[in-house]
């Protein structure tokens, strides 16, 4: 079969372009693609050529938050039957390494970052789809790819009930964090950024403080500001800004004991006040893609926990590719999540 | 100071006598007592002298669920001032056995169970008060005790996003645990009773399923029934009745690698699927009373995440402590949670 | 290919008969077995029929204690090769249910207890055959799985440094369990049995205190004779005996916010002193089989850290099986661990 | 009562002085000080008036690796009498803070670091005096202040069975650390350090590998040379050096899904590859002074299990302690731990 895919051959050089796709073999399904999201991922291997610790290699195809509808199965399936709606879980571990057995299968060499969601059709394990039950739309399903994110990135902190919670960044990964950390208990959440549209978002997704930051404004002005907002220290930071001064902020403002969870992936050297945090015992843990929280994330749509509809802030058709990702790269067209639809 | 308090001098054998109270020493405050719930565990020991794993053995004021007002500090106390609105987490750890040491407060050979809430006036520790907002009302702070144990309870289950919740038993602490469950992510949460009444609660504390069960019925039928109300296995059982067939229900309703938490003292003796827990590693875990639980309580009150005020059935003044306790007793009168006023 | 092997049809029918085996495919090696030792789930179901928990259904091909020599690789193995000598790690989880991507792998429903070691000639993932060093002899790769048992049943535990560590019961389990805990760093070890001889070989593993128990003795009586050994109550507890006042015994004998873990597999249902564990938070934890435990298991050996060598008390030659599985079954042998060697 | 003390001053300005002793009220007891270790905090304090978070404030008694006899108890104390040895855990926390009574109570605000061991007479709570069997001496109670501190670092760590351990700089810590990792489990141990005769320290307490570093090489260049002669990256790292190239090293040279622990407690602003670090969830974890820590050192101590007696190369009487921290001090000394006879 022929299917129309948004390949990314060099940097600035994505183009549609008809790929083959296999049958479903043995535990396998095809999946008819309805809705595709863009993420900054994307964003900096088309502009960039890559992130701060990846390169572009061979050609690939973008996009992995995905939704759509499943249009064969395979020997073996039983779980889903053509017609089923699914949110598509790219990139795939081997299953065999020490990390896969263990449990950790977002760090299996293999993987590495997730693509090929920008496709008609695609071949893919039966147990990386998700069903979705008719509540949730396939905007959702794409979604739940960033939902996913943001609850492993809460788990690896330990969000709990009275947590007061600081976030550093309020991009598209920042703001479901808010709703996140809420619905698994935390207290107070604050959030810094730049932008002031994007704060006021924030308050929307339900931020109980909001701390603009100026560009230049150093990590220790930063902590004193949102220390003020908040009257006391956080318990818990999540770094989703990828800039120095949220690395130092996020240290600092943070209480002796509690936890600093990276989510940016960028730059990759920072300077941090290290032996601060050790002395104090706040432990800096990395969260990376994730594992086994897709079902979590449909939980929380499903049960209309979170709401992360607002965050959805531009739609295009799957011709308009080119389109929709300069309206992602644009900060003045204050695009949060860029969506596009492969089915009409 | 002369101080009215509610003494159990033995089984039945409950009296409203003057006791003597000092002036609060250093670090420690005066408190007028404003509201105290009954517990089940203070009707086991006026009914029954004691529970199973505990006599009564010298005289004691009942009482553990309180709240009250700041009325003197001692020296050294600077968090508190007279007028201040508190609970009152009572039951003192000695600070510094091996377990206060670690952590496990509540595991304190010195504190045990909780005493002393039934009284006008007591010196307690300034750190054993927690101030109250405006926005939490007196019966509020004398709740924060239940919740506390509940909050414990869940946090000892590792309640967290998408986890579907068992909880057998609809009395007080298996309601409040229902809202508990839901502020900390999870999912769907099903209680069995004996009572429709309480079952009818719980779906208005947010139960999504309720299981009617029989006094005769074995655990392996109750488990059936759970399973197939919940359309599947639970991840995490909280057993609140502390009847036989409930724990068996617990290891068998619950999914491999799960957890079953007992938070019901009674009785000591159980006879349950041991290996069968053992073999699909589903873990039983005690949950004992309540260690750093009382801020999280309070979190979870202030925010307004949890409302446990349908719990609250009926208000007693002080003087009318034994028609109170008689109210609490009675299983006809549809009590859950009885109420003192001691100040009026 | 044909493969003499050691079939069970039902409960003391035990033939050796040839059976069919396929060529390696992808990510598939040919194993020659080598040696292969008797387990008491062995001797279970040939002489019961199954466990507590579990029956035969189809003929099965006994034996799970594993090693051998690659003798052909399949397509895509490249971290073996034909002559390597490796430890058989059997029993094949699904790799794709929700417990086997969490790293739980030993939970896994399509797994169940594993088989198939008494054959000439197997066929096997290449991901669960462990490369054995020069230093490691085939049967101590054979006893890499009662090895992988007790490192699970360890970390299952928490056994870390310090402890003191109870275990009930020294057949093979509890005493390769002393050898284990040890290693961890725990601090003193008392083990528990009705056999003087067993206690013996205890005391040549590294027991500090043994504690001989009469058939009819209580569970609390067991305690107090442990406590005295002990000067003090466990911290961990590991139940390897599956009798019912062990089980208890490793309640009361363990201390308040300690651990008791449940290895052996039989009876189902025992009656525990649920309520004190739960009023004192001694967590009951099972730990069944093993997953990611053979790399440690075969570096506990490598290092020399641990030498179960003394537990193999019998030897038999593949011809010989059944009376291998006679002698393993009679108390009166002394047999403690029981080894068959398929190749001469 | 007089007691002649160490006082420092002022950077540079140690004195021997008379300091007055209170007798021990409630729960407290008279240690009559035997030996006490110079630690690096004590030199950097007196050669440089603090640490990079930390300064001199007022006078202090320096010395905080201590043991000695119990002269007098105060009332209440059951557990001590006249004559028992003890070690002397310093460092007093206020036992009512958030973190205290979370069982964290090293990083109670109260608390800091520790200081008052080199003085002939203190007053401590009892509970913070462990006492010694014969089989442990008192250097080796005193040096059980640092085993306390390498204890928390591998139980921050999570150092267990089969992991593969980095430890960067062979100060007295990290030659420790090696010891207490092998107790723990850990497999092989790799170690680096500038000096070739720390290396042969290293060696002799237990180090399986060795890297001689060169002041003026990168962390990547000194991660390479690790890898190299471990034949794989490490599970953990602890890093005992306090260099930046050392930070960098620690992460690069740690597998996906590891640790590295901080112990070492300067420079503060360190720049890393925090960026790898976070995708490939290498966490990042402070571990400071020690809580609860105390009786695990004596464990294996009192075991045997730990030898940290060649870690003592020098020892000076308490009338000369000005010549012990300029030994101490001093590179070309060869000094790893010096150890002042307060006691003749």
């Amino acid at each position: 079969m022929q299917s129309v895919s948004a390949v990314l051959y060099a940097k600035n050089d994505l183009r549609l372009e008809n790929r083959n796709v296999e049958q479903p073999e043995k535990d396998e399904v095809l999946v008819k693609m309805h809705s595709c999201g863009i993420c900054g991922t994307d964003i900096a291997f088309w502009t960039l050529g890559g992130t701060g610790t990846k390169e572009l290699e061979d050609p690939i195809i973008l996009g992995h938050e995905s939704s759509g509808t499943i249009e064969a199965v395979g020997p073996g399936v039983i779980d889903l039957a053509p017609g089923d709606r699914v949110a598509v879980e790219l990139g795939l571990p081997c299953r065999k390494c020490k990390l896969c057995k263990k449990g950790s299968y977002n760090l299996c060499a293999e993987r590495g970052y997730c693509w090929g969601g920008l496709t008609k059709l695609t071949r893919h394990p039966a147990d990386f789809c998700h069903k979705l039950p008719d509540s949730v739309s396939f905007e959702q399903g794409a979604m739940m790819e960033p939902l996913a994110v943001t609850v492993r990135a809460c788990k690896r902190a330990g969000v709990s009930v009275g947590d007061n919670v600081l976030i550093t960044g309020a991009g598209s990964i920042g703001l479901i964090t808010i709703a996140v950390a809420k619905a698994l208990g935390a207290s107070r959440i604050c959030i810094t950024d730049i932008s002031k549209r994007r704060l006021q978002l924030a308050k929307e997704m339900g931020a109980d403080f909001t701390v603009l930051a100026k560009v230049d404004e150093t990590g220790q002005v930063l902590a004193d500001k949102v220390i003020e907002a908040m009257g006391q220290q956080a318990d818990i930071a999540i770094e989703c800004s990828g800039v120095e001064p949220s690395y130092q902020l996020a240290v600092w403002a943070t209480t002796s004991g509690g936890v600093v969870v990276v989510v940016a992936l960028e730059p990759n050297m920072v300077s941090i006040p290290l032996v601060d945090a050790a002395s104090r015992q706040v432990d800096i843990r990395g969260s990376f893609s994730y594992a086994n929280d897709y079902p979590d994330a449909l939980a929380l749509l499903a049960s209309g926990r979170v709401n992360i509809d607002p965050i959805i802030t531009h739609r295009f058709s799957f011709d308009d590719t080119l389109k929709a990702f300069d309206c992602a790269r644009d900060r003045n067209t204050g695009a949060v999540k860029v969506m596009i639809k492969i089915q009409e």
